[in-house]
């Protein structure tokens, strides 16, 4: 749901046409949250300015649809205005931003940076929504202050001038030096603070003005943000940020780097800082001071106070360059479903202890040890989940339930919220999310936290909100997953859940075997799930037949009614075909109305306990003359095949409990060829976005 | 799912032509369980047999088709081999069935009545389905049986069949009367008896045989079946079933009628009998013999055994003639959505107590009066259900929460059975059923007994199994309900819900005002619903725009996600459109990528706490310039209609939490007019049936 992005170089001479390109490659990194309009915003050139206090003139340049329209519009403008590529910049701040549209249709108007007034003295690119944007701006236009957008951010930028406004006419009626300010009015961090105080909602912002050249303010709350810093000269200490020990002061040049994800990181650097809420980071005179924003301190005797800077520590970015290139694969959903063998492997690397010389077999997750057996004692269990997440968790559930003996509630994370529904002290409650960032589990996670369940996180984000705000949890470690719809990430989130449950079962002598199956079966998914997509040719020639079709229908149940979700979401998501996900065994309550000769059906019906259930619904189908594609065992063809009349996808056989992971590959790939035969963009589906960071 | 009935006229002289036709309108009145074939079987006129043993032949029509169909069949037969139809009979059995197919399609031969052989030696009307059919299918076979259907039925008149056969070998082999089988050889009850003793599965069978003219044999197990008695002479004593005391011994003419539910009997008489499962009710010289059926005793001494008969006694059926007619409406589903104003108010009558003269305001539910301080100490209130009745209860569940503090689980009955999920004795298990027959649903009853849950029945259907097997519960007293599309039960089960959420939280005070709206609101509720049946012609309006869709999406959330679903459901079962009812906040999640300028979305966002958040919702669609269809609160019109380009349709408003039952009526209204200008049948959707007492 929107990137934000932006560039600082200091004392590194940079040509305009270099800063263009990072900015630019910067929003393709992050283009997959958020496709439907872009902007930037660089310094002009003209540096003789008539007002001394005021910085060159900004441009701006906004364009509605993807990256590729923007940068095609860029250097049209460039062309029209004979704009100097070459001209090199020894300090240069420049921001970017790449829209999901939420207030306000896709527009050069709504798009970002939005700006103070025609002379952009503040321009801000934001992710996330003002809730109070309303109110802010009815008493902005009381002000005098003319909105020329629908959307929400438009409030911030006109917050910032008045605010700076405000200030600066009462140092001119004040000594101002007396509290600390300086000669040069307000800062610009103090603009942005009191800007903080007065925004309600989710955000992460990024401001530029031109009252404070080569200056950029970071701050967030709810949203993620990234700063990551490139020394050109390197060194081993690890550079603390405090405003005393300014890496300015021994005068290294440096480039910074603000960004909604690392993956538009990487390429550039692998030390980061993550920022955390109410963080509010400076980057001025090649150094990065970061301050607390607390919202009890409010204006010291009516002028903005400055509160005292924080130290913190650089981290340093487990991820390779190659993670975020689509290397031979055409697309990145493509990349991602053909690297599950690998990426189950890195999930499960470590975790699993075979068991030799005499020990039992078992699962080792380090980060939930500590509270197993308070989990073990919990009334419940609530998995907490939005989209693809939610269907993991709903995959894992039977062998959560048949592994604890612990009742699991599944909780779509929105649903939970608006229903307000009972969380208690004795509940464990399991918070999925592949970003971690996801704004409705995220606040499911606050309002889990407010009722004082035990809260466990499983994210594929190291340093995510969820992973930060949970008391335990577990990494997925699938790898940056880029393409929008989750497929590498759902199948790691299955085989995390499932090692939650062997971990939780783990003191259960009566089930011994069972797990001891189970790990073995884990040990072998990777290759099984080498086999399954070998079916990729196949899953073409079925996408080829139903390239015309209108609707589509899964039907799945037991450990497979979450696959048949799962299906149905991944071709609903980016083929844009109605297809839906159906419990087998409501069926005949209403779904078997829609089957007739015309309608393909996807039926579920792989070896378990549900198996003979499965064949019955497959005769009732075939006795409407269903349009039957069964999913089943290898070697089990002539058992679901009535008549001989279906197309029948056979995939290897695993433990029941893990099938789900087996199954869903096909799936995946017949919604990716489905994509790309109807023409439509794979890794960027129609009016999506990935992390869903708005509510 | 498939009717069967019967009827038998004991000294009451009837003529061929109202047999016939007491058969067919048997039919009729069942035919919402199923109607993609139909057959029946009486006896032909030829009384001069050979073989003295063997009653007349018997004439078998069998039709693929709605009953009509099997009418005109029958008669142009009729015709062709000129059957007297004006022949009386003193003493007659005939038999009928209505099918809903499971196993094998719609054909003559997989119709019913199955036979033993080409002679009819045994007929039987099946509905339910055996499980254990093709085992018992192989050995048939080895024994020289020949199939002809694809039925798994078939194998049950043939092992009638075969017991008959070899009970008169042995017999005459044996001195056979020293066991007490007469000279006549084995009775037409031992051998149903032997052949349930074989028979896994779900049934209720009526059985008929040319060995045993003039009798008919009646038994169960899963499967409901009703027996209704009309004497000719009016006696007030009521009659005890018993065989010292049959009826016959005074010589008294009578009437008898097997049905799968009271509506083909409300007509003929109103003293019935529910069968109970493994009785076998045997119906002979004037009088109904019941056996309970025993498997731990079998065979004695090779020979078939006879169990002693039990006494029942006659129940009055609490239905009217009037409820079974359409009256002024062209359709059942048409009938049920305008009676909702009344089926309201006879769910609620004698249950709310308005709290006059200084009492409290509260609600009376005899039926769970004694196990409210168990259910208030449970650890998970679980609500299971299927289809329209699973959405009840979701509609229900925030309040129960609300009131109670105690978590509620959704549990759709098959899923939890497919699962095995934890279900413990400090549960409360409410199952939600109109017919009280519902198969999984009855199943998850009797896996929540096995597991010592508290077990709460929610039916419309008085001695239905449910409200039989449950510990307590509350009957809704919606009315007989035959449109297949449940309509007016699911507004009086949500209130039935609402009730029980009332009662449970009653020992509050906390929330006294709360439950005082509540019973305010629902005191309300029956003239709201008939105001908001004035939307009829707007909805019909609405539905000619939306006559040539493919697809329908539905958004609700919170109290309306319910609502969403079954609005979908309702436009997808009748309507024969593919609809999805989606939770508004999952739309990010996947489904917004189908939004564009043609896919219709009905989005719900009457007035409650999560009000705001649709509104966001209807901007995002709105953004993505979705064709929206957005239903409101009575005032409201403005504040959801962005740039006024979406349909609106205004509801009256109520207290929040009884808002769904407002709401389903506009959606039932739609789908009901949209099926009809559609030109499908309304009251029988295609491949559905009414109460699914198969799995």
């Amino acid at each position: 749901m929107c990137g934000i992005f932006a560039y600082l170089n200091f004392y590194v001479s940079r040509e305009r046409r270099y800063i263009l390109e990072v900015l630019f490659n910067g929003l393709r990194r992050l283009e997959y949250r958020g496709y439907d309009s872009a902007g930037i915003s660089i310094d002009s050139s003209f540096t003789a300015v008539s007002d001394s206090s005021l910085g060159p003139p900004l441009l701006v340049f906004r364009q509605e649809g993807n990256i590729d329209s923007l940068v095609k519009s860029v250097y049209q403008k460039v062309d029209e205005t004979s704009l100097n590529l070459e001209e090199s910049f020894l300090v240069h701040a420049g921001i970017a931003h790449t829209r999901w549209a939420t207030h306000g249709e896709p527009a050069p108007r709504n798009s970002h940076p939005q700006t103070s007034d025609a002379e952009h003295q503040f321009l801000v690119v934001h992710n996330g929504v003002i809730t109070n944007y309303e109110v802010l701006k009815e008493t902005l236009v009381r002000h005098g202050f003319t909105f020329e957008s629908e959307t929400d951010t438009e409030v911030i930028p006109k917050l910032a001038q008045f605010v700076f406004d405000n200030a600066n006419e009462e140092d001119q009626s004040a000594n101002y030096s007396a509290f600390g300010v300086g000669d040069k009015g307000v800062t610009f961090s103090q603009v942005v603070l009191e800007v903080m105080r007065q925004l309600e909602g989710a955000y992460a912002l990024i401001f530029k003005s031109r009252h404070y050249p080569n200056e950029l303010i970071a701050c967030k709350r709810g949203s993620p943000l990234l700063l990551g810093v490139k020394e050109s000269v390197e060194t081993e200490q690890r550079p603390s940020f405090n405003d005393s020990t300014l890496p300015l002061s021994n005068g290294q040049p440096k480039e910074f780097f603000l960004s909604s994800d690392a993956s538009a990181l990487v390429e550039h650097t692998k030390k980061v800082l993550v920022i955390e809420d109410d963080e509010v980071v400076h980057l001025k005179d090649g150094g990065a001071s970061i301050f607390k924003f607390d919202r009890s301190k409010g204006r010291c005797n009516g002028t903005l106070t400055r509160p005292p800077s924080v130290q913190r520590a650089l981290s340093v970015l487990e991820m390779e360059v190659e993670q975020i290139n689509k290397g031979k694969y055409k697309h990145y959903m493509q990349k991602e479903i053909h690297e599950q063998p690998e990426s189950l492997k890195t999930t499960m690397r470590g975790r699993l202890i075979s068991g030799r010389s005499f020990k039992a077999k078992s699962v080792l997750l380090g980060g939930i040890k500590a509270h197993l057996k308070t989990i073990r004692r919990s009334r419940r269990i609530v998995f907490i989940g939005c989209g693809t997440s939610y269907n993991a968790a709903l995959a894992a559930r039977p062998i959560l339930e048949e592994l604890s003996g612990i009742p699991v509630t599944m909780e779509i994370a929105s649903d939970l919220l608006d229903r307000e529904g009972p969380i208690y002290r004795e509940d464990t409650a399991v918070f999925v999310s592949q970003s971690g960032e996801t704004a409705d589990t995220l606040q499911a996670l606050h309002y889990a936290l407010e009722n004082g369940a035990l809260c466990v996180g499983i994210t594929n984000t190291v340093g995510s909100a969820i992973a930060r705000n949970t008391h335990c949890g577990v990494h997925i470690n699938a790898g940056c997953e880029i393409g929008v719809a989750s497929t590498k990430a759902y199948t790691s989130q299955i085989v995390v859940m499932a090692m939650l449950a062997l971990a939780i079962g783990d003191d259960t002598i009566s089930s011994q075997a069972r797990r001891d199956a189970i790990i073995d079966g884990l040990c072998a998914l990777p290759s099984k799930v080498k086999e399954v997509l070998k079916l990729d040719e196949e899953m073409k020639d079925l996408a080829k037949l139903l390239i015309a079709e209108q609707s589509l229908l899964v039907f799945g149940r037991g450990y497979n009614y979450a696959t048949a979700l799962e299906g149905a979401l991944k071709v609903k998501e980016v083929s844009l075909m109605h297809s839906e996900g159906i419990l087998a065994g409501e069926m005949k309550h209403g779904p078997l109305a829609l089957v007739d000769e015309t309608l393909p059906i996807v039926v579920i019906a792989t070896r378990d306990g549900c198996f003979s259930k499965q064949q019955s619904v497959i005769q009732q189908l075939h006795a409407r003359k269903g349009r039957l594609i069964v999913m089943c065992t290898e070697g089990d063809a002539a058992s679901v095949c009535v008549g001989g009349s279906s197309r029948v996808v056979e995939v290897p056989r695993v433990e029941d409990c893990l099938q789900p992971v087996i199954n869903a590959v096909p799936l995946q790939l017949l919604a990716y060829h489905l994509t790309v035969l109807r023409g439509y963009n794979v890794d960027q589906p129609r009016n999506l976005a990935k992390s869903v960071t708005t509510q």
